[in-house]
């Protein structure tokens, strides 16, 4: 049993930096910088297990989405048996373990099957298994970088492509990058933070009511998972379903050409490397204002959609730390 | 022949450290900070010589419990046979070697099997010889951070999930997790610190009387340890049958909002990162109401269980050292 | 889908470099200086998009050209079967990843092969696929410093000597490399920048007016790939067509001898090593003035070509950065 | 033919270490710190051949004592054949190479059985071969720490386990453990000293008479070895049977509690960690005296005992080496 | 199509170090110093492409001369056959990649034909193609040191013996030994340095009429590679006469007693190490006589055999570099 | 053809440590320091190609010496057939490359023959075709050090034992270690230094005559091989018989007491650890007597041998380098 993701006492922009990716998936993840024993996993795992199953083609090994692009396996199916036999399966969350190498990650060729067959098959990696999942890497900061550039190229294009022994495979890997990262422990460089879509701190609770209630919660939880759950089933439901509503309805969101300069007014006062930044507050704006359930972007969805996506992505001036850069955006806003 | 448990002179807090976890195996574990020489792995080997068998599925390569969670290998028996033929064995602990690599610890393929037959089968590791026993870390803070995070990791969910090759398998992985550090040999991570749920510290003992008992005790059980074990049986079953008292009652332990109030207002005090301190104050005080017999948590109870959970999540200033630590927590209780 | 090369924004420099190595090959790759988030590897699969389909050898793994230099194996399908049946393919952005071996980039031997059928055959790394194709390496100063060098002596020969036990194979390997790198993070030793043929910069665009067409065009693209490719399709064939004319008449355009004399006296003024400088700013000028559309070099086009062969050619004084020498260069060319 | 163990001129303290262990093989092994050329491994291989034969059941790969414990394979046959037939076998020197790896210390799985037979075998390391016998480890400070552990534990248990693919397999690893190191070279950590039973120190002889002595008999040595075994047999006969009685009779050795507080108030006047040497120096006492056929430990047992069982357990201060250690070790017995 | 030899323009000494060690190829190789671009590789290739085709031993994995020392498959198909079928070949450039290894460097077993055919056979290496070819090693400063040694054992030698499980197999291994460094990227160590025969250093040519001259060929060979090559055949042709020759001649080339005795007056005066300078001088100036159609070594020969093989012997006095030592015996010479 | 060993000129002090050290093998090997270029390898190779060919066991993989010690399977084949084939073979030089690993030095198992046959058989390493051959290692001080270690162990007990996957095999390792090394570039542990028997260096030979000579040598060998041995042919002849005599007549060699004492008054003035230079001393002197064609050994072969058996044995004070050790050796000679 999983904690429910609404029993979560507050942490309300991490919260919010996952439910925007699961609902415009092509914001690019999502970076968590913050101190240990703040849930982070938790809230994944729990929004994992709160989301509607997905339906995928039986026994693909990349979780195929029936009605979207397919892996050359199912396109061969669909071409012989004339459609795909489909299932529904719960997303889940994978993880990355911080040794993991290249292979395991991308995949490689089967040796044993082509020793005994003496043809060449691919041996999926983990980017096989999160498609269309979560994938969940612990400590980013600590993975090498060519691994960390595999991962968000893959996340990039949506596809993983593997080269290898002259054979050539690529299978569909779409899925919502989570990172985690303590500061104190190691920097990214910023060609990486970069292209994470957003990025939230969290902190620990100092209030003492709410540390009462997360403690209470926990303890009620642990006691009795199953009946914990019952009294969360009715919050899990209504978020579940404004989550695939907004999803739904996010292509009709209205973006008007002053919200694209109001845009560009921000990032150009600033001192960023490329223009990433740009299309990302474009996406989580219109995202966020689905999940309001608004028509149209306003002033408020851009502002609140800069605040995470441009919070990595200031340049650092020496001697100054990420929490002075956190000072200088919101002092930015402060006169938007 | 392993000494008894009953027999080992002093060193209180190392003893009912290990015996909490027993009672309840969610505390998380104990890590014990001292010198050498101080029979920390005597200590654990003869805990476990102590307690009663447990109920195993026969042949079950995970330990698996008939009445719990069971490995994917047992469900399957389960179905096909109708039920599990079971066999009672004692609890053993498990060493984790130093230098100990991800594959060895977390299982992998078999590939020997899949050479020959051609089919991929999963190999077990050291985890899961661990379910439902000890698992015994000598020297933590000598091994490398990514083995630390993967024990810890299991430690935590209760499951081993190992993805190798397109294949995922994961069994049960519920162990007493038992590491020993010495402080002047390098540190562990704030993050893997935190994760365990007890730290105790031990050292020598300097009193002569004591000392004398210590080497007669010793000599006495070298000479002739059967019959040493003789003199030690009646004490050595009067705990053990205490143990599994407390274990059958813990969750019959009254926890009231008062006693949630007192724990949360000993943390916020405190520099703590995250809140796994709460949760663990709460266990361990409640494991330890049981085991002293009690229907519920007393303030006596916060109090003990706050000394051995919080010693090593307080954060350290500049040229404060660990010692200096346990002062200051000593110090709060004084007001307490 | 990929976005227009046409409806790239500014960038005009880098997107010239990209067209001349089309024109001519031989001008030796292009290196791409600058930030992160600049569209660079946008623009390369962008071009390659752009291009006409090549006429290549049925099931070649090098994409041998019919009309040119063979493979092994093509070589021995014309003998056997008195010619080769070909087949149209788009031009492919090959990916060099970081952690590549030598191996997988050079090739080696098909143990699989050997140990099944006990003969030796070659087994095509990656220079295989890039064959009339581009090359593209992110951050190619993070390459090792022999991956380097093999991959610039492919460039340079336009084939690929492998010699492994014994056996040796040579294929066709001609290819746009397109290199970036972050001058920030690392150098590349001189001997490997004076290899690449051309170099630029990029940078960030600041003007806002352009920073929203960018965003405007992105946006539109992603919410209908398919309705923005149709509004540039026109633009795109226009360019299309251009390049492929430039190539055609590009041997007829004259170099007369006041032409060599004028990039003589530009590079005796520098302080350069060797003499690839001279060569390559003449091709590249015979690049432009096809482009062009002009019967004969002027001095236009020398001085647009050196400004780009002469980039990262520029020996550096002891704390003078790659910006300063920049500067120099344009200040060579007032004089002009 | 080696060099005859009574033929050694002087080096009284390491001849003495070695007996001990041999009378008593719980003691825990001796560390022999000192200069190159003090015929160390002389001396071991020495004393190896001067004992009498043991007896050891047929082909056992583990040497194992029919009248002790067995390996799982002894254990087998005994209960397939009823009884285990038996062999005399001379004691063996056993060297640790100093390159060595986990799997060839602890032993590992036969990968070319499994290969072949498809079942997992396991394949016995150095440890196996040292059961029963001396293992030698010649500068032990230049080990892997993870490897002088391993050593350690299995020289503590007299057992060693290997847990590998989920096969465990136990055999008996009682060895007579000898280490020498020059402690100009590197330390050990005091963790890894501490669980050496004794140490020693050797140096170069300065007396010229003995020097003398010592290239005599090496010269007659190496000219006629048979001869000059000839000559030192009585001795060598006489030593063999002492040794031989002193360990029979030496459960029979009386220790008085007066004993045990002369012992602790020792140990307790020094800076120790831990409680080893207290029962380090109560064996040790116990062996010489049935070495000096006493019924009883007197105070010049435990006086001789505790000099070669602190040497290596002093705490160290700042600045300190370990010849002013031996000093105050010198001092404290002064006042005994 | 390779760029002639004899249109190279300039670089002389570089040329006659090449040529020279064609002459007589007991002078040990050619070590070039310089920058990059100094078309050192072309140089070396547009030699072999000159000189005549060599007759070797037919399939022979090793080029052996009929007429010479037979690899040891070669003696045996002469006694099996009673005589050697021969071919013609062009030699060849064969280059030793930066990264290589020891195995692939000097061949290895076979492993595949030992696993199949249950035999064991020798794998030749790269030292296998070099036989009586050239082998360049570009940035020779850059490779291990132990792979350095083993080519220079090899070089010096001229058969390379390898020895591996049990199994000692030999061949011919007389090569051209070109090598080239850029001293500002680190040192060879004198030891090394020593056993190149000849050094010369390279610079890019300033004279602004040559580097046109030198684009200019470069341009036309460029566009039209056959008529670029019919054009220069004559002077090609001659110069390949006039190496045959010399090496015919060679042995006959008068060297008398003042000619030693003025060499070791040369040598004595400086500071070097052993006496391997004495007798490459006296190679080299044979070779020069014989290229210069002389009957005798002169003074002049002396002089510049002197200069190209002491280059890089002369001991280097600390903070003076190497340009510094190329004056020091410019010195020596104006005195001679 | 190898150049003779007589024709070297001058290096008498090296060519004395190689004779003395065939004579009496069991001396220890020869540590030659000094200057590249000095023909220390010409001069072992010259070495065993001038001494008589030694009697093997045909086909023996160790050349196992009849009458001597047999390796095992020479033991089978004498019990087997009631004899053993023989043939003559040269001495070899066995040179160990400076990458060498450990199974490559020892010896390991077939792998390939396991695999195929299912039985473990060894695979012999450098060691076993050193056996009664001369070991050369270049550069010594470069080798790891456990590689020495193993060396060296050898060396000492003329046997090479290895264990590996539970099988132990040993064979005769007797063989001339000489190893050289370039004091500049790094140190041998005093350890290491010690357990080569004796050590000389070497230089340049500065005097104009003689350099000539060795010119004339070198060139005369050079140009007619056959020619040049033919003339050194008596002298090589000379010698041969020499070194065969002292052989012979080594044991009749008198020692008596007087010169015992004289050895021991030697080293006890040195600073010396251990006591192996006595004995080194002892049989230096009495090869050198012998090869002088005395009965006795005398005060002069005493001298003669301390001087080459004490070099490398000082113990260097801090800033006093191994040039002024010399001279302190040779300052107590001058009292001798």
């Amino acid at each position: 049993m999983i904690f429910p993701f609404t029993a979560i006492v507050n942490q309300e922009k991490m919260k919010l930096g996952l439910i925007l990716n699961v609902i415009d998936s092509s914001i690019g993840g999502l970076l968590i910088m913050g101190e240990k024993g703040t849930a982070k996993s938790t809230a994944v795992r729990a929004l994992a297990e709160l989301l509607p199953e997905i339906e995928v083609s039986c026994e693909c090994r990349f979780n195929c989405d029936p009605k979207g692009y397919l892996c050359s396996e199912c396109k061969e199916k669909l071409l012989q048996e004339g459609g795909l036999q489909t299932e529904k399966k719960r997303m889940r969350v994978v993880e990355l373990p911080l040794g993991v190498t290249e292979d395991r990650l991308v995949g490689t060729l089967d040796i044993e099957h082509a020793i005994k067959k003496g043809e060449k098959r691919f041996e999926p990696g983990i980017l096989a298994g999160a498609n269309r999942n979560f994938l969940y890497v612990d400590e980013v900061n600590l993975l090498e970088d060519h691994i960390v550039d595999l991962l968000l190229d893959s996340a990039a294009m949506g596809v993983n492509t593997v080269e290898r022994e002259g054979i050539s495979f690529s299978h569909p890997a779409r899925f919502i990058l989570v990172g985690t990262m303590n500061p104190e422990e190691g920097e990214l460089r910023p060609q990486l933070l970069d292209r994470f879509g957003l990025c939230v701190s969290v902190a620990s609770i100092m209030d003492k009511n709410q540390r009462i209630e997360i403690l209470k919660r926990k303890a009620a939880f642990d006691l009795n998972p199953e009946e914990f759950a019952e009294e969360w089933k009715e919050e899990q439901g209504r978020l579940a379903k404004r989550i695939v509503t907004a999803k739904e309805r996010l292509n009709s969101i209205k973006v008007d050409d002053e919200i694209l300069e109001k845009i560009v007014s921000i990032t150009s006062n600033l001192n960023l490397d490329g223009h990433r930044a740009d299309i990302v507050i474009l996406k989580t704006a219109r995202a966020l204002a689905s999940f309001r359930e608004k028509d149209a972007i306003t002033r408020d969805e851009i502002k609140d959609a800069a605040v995470i996506a441009l919070r990595h992505r200031l340049k650092r001036l020496p001697f100054e730390d990420i929490e002075e850069e956190g000072k200088k955006l919101n002092q930015i806003f402060a006169e938007f």
